[in-house]
């Protein structure tokens, strides 16, 4: 502990060098069909004012704070969900300032789950860096995300909307139940398909609808249009995960910056694994029991990949990605054609292709 | 961490036994005079409700996080904060029912803040029980600590006050500025006696004066009187942490549930050791920087203990508490007297009190 604390000043010299980033890596491959990129162009200016406010608000006098977020929000990432606000409000027609905020609550959110995940997952990477957990320990990473959660609720009060902070306080309340849950089903080779859902759902799914549904209200837009927002973020949100819990079973570490197997080894029970068992004889569910709720030995991720390649899971999981994809764009049905719509269409395509 | 998960699930039918009591322990030692309890007389129905909104609000169809949060709340405590919340507005001539889940959402952020202390300050001890995170490890005590800190946002969402929200994640974010700066002074025997009390300021009087604040909040009363009672709250708040670092090197450890020496064993540096360095000559200083930098062999403890009964300074840790708690009566001076201002007065003798 006291090791911890030490390795964290020492750090502090050189974390506080660190150059802050927010564009598409440049090696990340990105399809021209498929792609964020129209997203992120419509709304580049407004996310520079994002970014400039999630730098001033993540301030703090207590050095370790800025420091420790810079370290997550300097990893880059695509800025997807406070993208998704800014874009969702843009298709509503709005173009004030306030949802360049409000992303910043979204991200700031987001940014104080990734901090406690890493006290969940002990994950050892993240975007390809290690973790604030590996660099701080648990503790400063449990606290920088409280003071950023917090923070996201101060900079919703002064935004002044109690819809706001309606959506995004109860979102953050379905998140970490999500989280719960997944940590109950850690383990149990016996999770079902349904609590599966749950869980992305909960933990992943519900923040990207909040982003969008905050979007509309911004734009002080009639209630099926929240909603409908809503929808689209809530399925593009289940097809995100879906495509990074098949990600983690597959040759694609690079573009998602994860070493391949974290779940496996963490004993997640993710759909091509839950598939696999469900598809499996009993030998292979004798396999799949141990390894999740006993112990791993040499070899095991391997034999994994194998019966995930001979159940062809991971399609399956494809497949059910695509399906909520068709449904987050089904959502947007009723808002006519513009440049904008056609982007949150493409983002849909994209974040299921990157998976190939 | 699969153990723990196991671990968490065997005991959920267990708990789920547990009955929830929040009357004070009858076996505490209560003071005539000092006492908490005709602050507690005053509030009883209020406070009824408040427990009653408190279980009800901290449901949740994921069975560990009810089972975990009772954990907590059925350990008792005497709902300090909330009776706070409540007593204040009652100062202020308040009796509509605003207050009571109010002070429902000031228990579950001090709630939440105890679940993520247990992954700060690992310690085994908590009301003289184990620690939720004793029992359910690291990533359950972070995840409902989540759901109630967000719950408590979602509450006040309800109530629909802008005010009250800024007052509370305004308290949230500077009572994580003040933990991650506790973090920082593990085991740095330089602290000084400035960064100390910047630490308790911000990790336990910020949400006294929250509380406090919140109560004439809601009695829509002027400027000057929600500032009285936020000052109250924060010298309230500095005295009872003084007294509770100071009983952490008492024989007291009965009334505060709690082993002696945990801060020591953190490597905490609180006001009874950091002044017991000061006055230390070379030698002790060597110990201090020994224990507190370096690494504690059997017996340090009973040296610690003696060493800051040669400077006496629990004594002058007692004083500063003494004249913080002078300062928070002092703060309501503007209130006329009142069976209610009586009973704030006497809550402050209380929290100083049960140092004897």
């Amino acid at each position: 502990m006291l090791t911890t604390v030490f390795r964290a000043r020492k750090r502090l010299a050189y974390e506080a060098t660190l150059s802050v980033t927010v564009e598409l890596k440049e090696n990340e491959p990105v399809a021209v069909k498929a792609s964020l990129q129209p997203l992120m162009d419509l709304v580049k200016q407004d996310l520079d004012e994002t970014n400039r406010i999630i730098l001033d608000r993540m301030h703090s006098d207590v050095e370790l704070i800025p420091t420790l977020a810079r370290h997550l929000i300097a990893a880059g990432g695509k800025r997807l969900r406070p993208v998704l606000t800014l874009g969702s409000a843009k298709l509503c027609g709005y173009d004030g300032n306030r949802a360049q905020k409000l992303a910043a609550c979204v991200e700031f959110i987001h940014t104080a789950t990734l901090l406690h995940d890493d006290v969940v997952d002990e994950s050892d990477l993240r975007r390809g860096n290690e973790t604030a957990n590996v660099l701080w320990g648990n503790q400063a990473s449990v606290l920088v995300g409280d003071f950023l959660f917090s923070r996201s609720f101060q900079l919703m009060v002064e935004d002044g909307s109690l819809d706001v902070l309606r959506i995004l306080s109860t979102a953050s309340a379905v998140i970490a139940e999500g989280e719960v849950l997944q940590l109950m089903n850690v383990g149990d080779i016996n999770t079902t398909e349904e609590s599966y859902m749950e869980v992305i759902a909960a933990k992943t799914a519900a923040l990207f609808a909040a982003a969008c549904e905050v979007g509309a209200v911004v734009a002080d837009r009639p209630a099926d249009e929240c909603t409908a927002l809503a929808d689209y973020g809530q399925n593009l949100g289940i097809a995100f995960q879906l495509i990074d819990d098949a990600l983690d079973y597959s040759a694609e570490q690079q573009a998602l910056g994860k070493a391949v197997g974290d779940d496996f080894r963490e004993g997640k029970v993710t759909l091509p694994l839950l598939l696999a068992f469900q598809k499996g004889n009993a030998e292979e569910q004798n396999f799949w029991t141990r390894v999740v709720e006993d112990q791993q030995q040499e070899g095991d991720l391997d034999t994994a990949l194998q019966l995930i390649q001979k159940h062809q899971t991971l399609g399956a999981t494809f497949d059910a990605a695509k399906a909520y994809g068709a449904k987050a764009k089904k959502a947007l049905a009723l808002f006519p054609e513009s440049a904008e719509k056609e982007a949150l269409i493409a983002a849909v395509d994209f974040a299921i292709e990157r998976a190939y």
